[in-house]
């Protein structure tokens, strides 16, 4: 069990410092192809929402933190509430900081890995 | 599992009836004690905070509905997405109406009744 959590850990660090970095495919990778994530004041979207919002947002830096608070690993399935510190710089704009907490739902496909498979994101 | 899925939609039901009702002690008996409910804009809290606020909105009626988009159960726990449509008018105001989709999470308790363990409301 502790090792799941470290892997867990260790996918939402790599999810942060590929969204840090830029780096689309990686964070991609790191949701299931049927992830549904929920978010206020928008219908529930899927990874090809996902990827057309941070295409569209690729020339806004971004640097955050995560902080998580719990995770409880079900077999197969975990969930993890997390608390997010983000801030968003458009080129040539002004920062805008957002904070919050998401639930987080994970599952762990055959090969081992860990996937985001739905979240809901309360970041305001 | 269908009958998992019953006794979870069952006790969704009862615990919109009951908030239309105003019967707080059954929407209590519905959660796990250290519930943690999840919401935009404050701290998460749990169900001393559940219970003042509730007590607080007691000349408030409540008249909703839930549709339950999707039901999971995994053992002993289960996930749900809800969409909940609920109209709250205060003893002589006017109604707020307040729509949106919860990401809830159930455990099961040794006597086979589902309790609400962790929720993300993102009902605006």
């Amino acid at each position: 069990m502790a090792d799941e959590e470290r892997a867990i850990r260790d996918m939402v660090a790599t999810w942060m410092m590929a969204s840090e970095a830029g780096d689309l495919s990686t964070v991609l990778s790191l949701m299931a192809d049927d992830v549904i994530f929920m978010a206020p004041d928008r219908e529930p979207f899927g990874k090809d929402a996902f990827r057309v919002t941070s295409e569209a947002m690729k020339n806004v830096s971004l640097r955050g933190t995560s902080n998580i608070r719990e995770i409880e690993v079900l077999g197969d399935w975990a969930y993890i509430r997390n608390y997010i510190d983000v801030t968003l710089t458009p080129s040539g704009g002004n920062a805008v900081r957002r904070k919050g907490y998401t639930l987080s739902i994970l599952r762990k496909q055959a090969d081992g890995k860990w996937l985001l498979w739905r979240d809901a994101n309360l970041v305001a």
